[in-house]
C-alpha cells in the first residue's frame, strides 16, 4: 500500500473505504453515510465527485476560521519543518506564545494556560484543579449539558450521552435557565433566571455546600439548543459560588473564540469564572488542542504542591503554531467582529422573521453565528417535530448544497465565523426554502 | 504580538517566557526547568543556546521514528495544504488509508480502527466497548502500570498518579509479574509467571467473574519499569480471560510501533487481544493522535447499535496523515527491524556488561528499544537508591549531552528506533561513565 492509493477517488468509493475500515463515534456502524469531503475553502467544502457545499455547521461546530485559511496552514508547515514535537517536560517558545495570546484575552487576574488535546481533558483537568484546590469532591452542572466524552467529562454531562457511561463519582446535574422549555414555571427571563438559581442554590445546600468542588457551566449550552442564557443568571451564578467557596468553570469549548461574538462568551454576560476550558474555535480544530485557562488564584496553589495531570501531547507546538496563527488572524481579520455584526444584522434578524411564513419554527435563539431553530408540530404544546421530519429538513438541506447541524429536534445555524452577507444570504434562502415547505405534524 | 516575538531567543528567555504563562503537567509549576528545544533531526535535539543532545528519551518514550523525519513532515506539509481538518461524520481517504495501514499489522480478526486524540482517551474508548460489549462493569488491571489521565484511565492506572485522581467506580487491581521485586516469593520466571496467573485467577474470582468487563494491561508494562512478561504470562492471562468471557485490552501505547522491536509487542508473546489501544509511536507524536484497534467480534456489535462514544478530532485527517506516512517510512526504511537489531546486539549486551563495572545497577531488563536499568542502594536488599542520587545521574548525564528517561530508580533507555550503532555506543558511554561513578549509598 502506498501513497498512490490516495487518488481522486469517487464519492462512493471513498465512502466504500472509510466504512470497512473505520469505527465512527456516535454511530450505528452499519449506517454510517457520511459525506467524503475531499477539500475546503472559507465556508466552503467539496467532496470526491466535486460537488461544494456551504458549510453552515463549521462541522463540529469548531472550525471559526472557516476552512483552509492560508495563514494557519502556513503556520502549520513551518511549525512542521522546525519541530514537531517536543515533551511537556521541556520548554517551547510557540507553547508559550499561544499561551500569551490566550491570556491576553481572558479577564485581568488569569496567569496560566494548561493545554491538553482537546475539549474533554479541558474539562478533566479543569474539574481536577477544582476539586484539588478546594479539597473537596462534587461537580455541579446542567442536565442540559455537553462536557466531553472521558470518564470524569462524559459524567458531568447531563444529555442521554451520559447514561450508558456513566462510571465517576461525584457528579450532581441541576436544570439551567430554558424559559422556551421552563423547568420552573417561570413566564419572563428575569422570572426564568432568577427561579433557576433558586434551584442552583437549594441543590448545594441539601447536597452540603462545602461537598461542592465546582460548578461547571457552558457560557452558552452549545448542543443542547444554543440556551442563551437570560440576564442576572450567570452573575447570579458567581454569587452563589463566592458565598459557598465554590470554583465556577466556564466551559467556552464551543462557544469561545468567536463563535458568540466575542472572544470567549462570558465578556458578554458580566461574569468572571476562575477557570476558563477552551478547545474547537481556538485553532479551529486545524491540529488537535485544548486547554484550561487558570485564575492566578489557582495557580499559584500549585506552586510549591506537584499537579497531578499531564499527558504526552500537553503544549504540542504543531497545535500551539495553528492557535498562535489563527488568534492572530482572528484578530487582523476582524473576525469576532464579523461574528457579532452578522449574527446582529442579518442571522438573528432573518431567522427571527422566517417565524412568520414557517410554522414549523418554535423558537429562534442565539447571537453570533450560533443559532438554534427550535422545529415544533405545534406551536401552541412546543412538541418537538418527529425525528423524521428532522431528517427531510436535513437532506432537504443537502440537496440545496448546505450543510446544517442538527441535534434533536432543532436545526443550529453555525457558520464559521468569517463567513460573509452573501453567504449567510444564500444559506438563509435554502433555509428558509426548506422550513417553508415543512409539514409540521408530517 | 506578532510571529517576531518568535526570535533566535537564548535559554533563559526561553525558560522565562514559558514559566511565566504555561502551566506544565505533573510538576510543582515554581520547580519547572524545561530544557529550551528549539529543533531535531533523527536522535538529536538542540536547544536555543545551540547545545545539541542525543535523545534517549524519545522524549515521552514516544518520537520513535526520531525527529523531523522527512517523509513524516512532508505529510504533515502537504495534508494541512489539502485538508486540514474534517468533521468525523464526514468520510475521508486519508483516515480510512491510515485504519489501514494500522489494520495490516494487527492479527488476523481485527476490522476496524476507532482514533481518539492520545493514549489515555484510546483506553477510556476499549473499557467502553468492553463494558458495552459485555454488560459488565468492571475492569482488572495492574498496580504497576499507566493507563492515561483521564476520568477512567487514571483509575485503571496502577501507580500513584491514580490515588489524587480517583472518582470512578468498577476497578481492581492485582499484582503482576516481576520477578525482581516479586509480589508472590517466587524465584524463576516460570514460577513469577504460573503465580501471578494464579493471583489474577483467584482475584476474578473473589469479585466474581460476572462482573469483570475487561482485563486491561500494558503489553510491556513501561513507565512502571519496562516489565517484560515471563513466558507463558499473557498466554495464560488469555485463558482466563476465556474463561471468564473477558475482553482482554492490550495497551500498546508505549510498547507499540517500533518501540519493542516489533509492530505490536504482543507479537513476541505469543497472545492475541480482544481490542488494541495505540498512540505514542504510531504517528511519533508529530500530531496528537492515539486510537483502539477492534476485533472483528466487537466491532460487528455495533454495526446496528450506537456506540456511545466520540470526539470532535476523531480520525483527525493532519493526524492520520502523520500516521499513513511514518508507518510508511518505518516500514521502507527496517525501523522496526533495526530496534530489534539494536536491543539484542547493542543495548541489551552493553546495559548487561555494565553490572560488573557499576555495583549500582540492580537489573537490566528490556528488549528493541525498551530497556530499564534499576539503580540499587545494595544488590542483595535491592533497595532503591534515593531520589539525590537518580537526580545526580540525571543531570551527570545531561553534563556529556545526553537526555535519559528517569523513572522511580530507574534509568529507562528508550531511545527513538532509528538510533544507529555508532550513536547507541556514544550513549552507552556517557551511561557507563555515569553509572560506574555513582556511589550508590549516596
Amino acid at each position: 500500500m502506498t501513497d498512490s492509493t490516495i487518488t481522486a477517488a469517487t464519492n462512493a468509493a471513498v465512502i466504500d473505504r472509510d466504512r470497512r475500515s473505520v469505527f465512527h463515534s456516535w454511530s450505528a456502524q452499519g449506517s454510517f453515510g457520511g459525506l467524503p469531503i475531499v477539500g475546503g475553502d472559507g465556508t466552503t467544502v467539496w467532496d470526491a465527485d466535486g460537488r461544494s457545499y456551504l458549510d453552515l455547521s463549521s462541522q463540529l461546530v469548531n472550525v471559526n476560521i472557516g476552512h483552509q485559511h492560508p495563514r494557519v496552514v502556513e503556520a502549520i508547515q513551518r511549525q512542521a519543518a522546525t519541530l514537531s514535537t517536543i515533551a511537556p517536560a521541556h520548554a517551547n517558545e510557540t507553547r508559550a506564545h499561544a499561551a500569551e495570546l490566550i491570556l491576553e484575552r481572558a479577564p485581568e487576574g488569569f496567569s496560566k494556560v494548561f493545554f491538553t488535546n482537546g475539549g474533554a481533558d479541558a474539562n478533566e483537568n479543569a474539574i481536577r484543579l477544582a476539586r484539588l484546590t478546594t479539597g473537596r469532591e462534587k461537580v455541579v452542572s446542567h442536565y442540559r449539558s455537553y462536557h466531553g466524552n472521558t470518564g470524569t467529562a462524559i459524567s458531568a454531562t447531563g444529555d442521554w450521552r451520559r447514561m450508558p457511561n456513566e462510571y465517576s463519582r461525584g457528579h450532581v446535574h441541576v436544570f439551567g435557565p430554558y424559559l422556551y422549555r421552563t423547568e420552573f414555571w417561570a413566564a419572563t427571563p428575569e422570572e426564568e433566571a432568577e427561579r433557576a438559581l433558586r434551584h442552583l442554590e437549594r441543590t448545594i445546600q441539601a447536597e452540603g455546600p462545602d461537598t461542592i468542588a465546582a460548578v461547571l457551566l457552558e457560557t452558552i449550552p452549545g448542543t443542547a439548543g444554543v440556551l442563551v442564557p437570560p440576564p442576572g443568571y450567570l452573575p447570579g451564578v458567581r454569587r452563589i459560588a463566592d458565598r459557598y467557596g465554590i470554583v465556577l468553570i466556564l466551559d467556552e469549548v464551543m462557544a469561545g473564540f468567536a463563535r458568540s461574538g466575542e472572544w470567549f462568551a462570558f465578556d458578554a454576560f458580566d461574569v468572571r469564572p476562575d477557570l476558563i476550558t477552551f478547545a474547537k474555535g481556538v485553532n479551529s480544530g486545524y491540529v488537535p488542542l485544548g486547554g484550561v485557562v487558570i485564575s492566578e488564584e489557582i495557580a499559584r496553589a500549585f506552586d510549591d504542591r506537584i499537579f497531578p495531570g499531564g499527558l504526552t501531547y500537553s503544549g504540542h507546538p504543531l497545535a500551539a503554531a495553528s492557535a498562535v496563527a489563527t488568534i492572530q488572524a482572528m484578530a487582523e481579520d476582524g473576525v469576532v467582529e464579523n461574528a457579532r455584526r452578522i449574527g446582529g444584522d442579518v442571522l438573528g434578524p432573518r431567522l427571527t422573521a422566517m417565524s412568520a411564513v414557517a410554522p414549523v419554527i418554535g423558537e429562534v435563539r442565539g447571537l453570533g453565528v450560533f443559532w438554534a431553530v427550535e422545529l415544533v408540530a405545534d406551536r401552541e404544546t412546543r412538541e418537538a417535530v418527529s425525528p423524521a421530519v428532522v431528517a427531510a429538513a436535513k437532506s432537504a438541506l443537502l440537496e440545496r448544497g448546505v450543510l446544517g447541524f442538527f441535534a434533536d429536534n432543532r436545526l443550529h445555524v453555525v457558520p464559521p465565523a468569517v463567513i460573509t452577507d452573501d453567504e449567510a444570504g444564500r444559506g438563509l434562502d435554502a433555509i428558509e426554502e426548506v422550513l417553508v415547505s415543512i409539514d409540521p405534524l408530517a
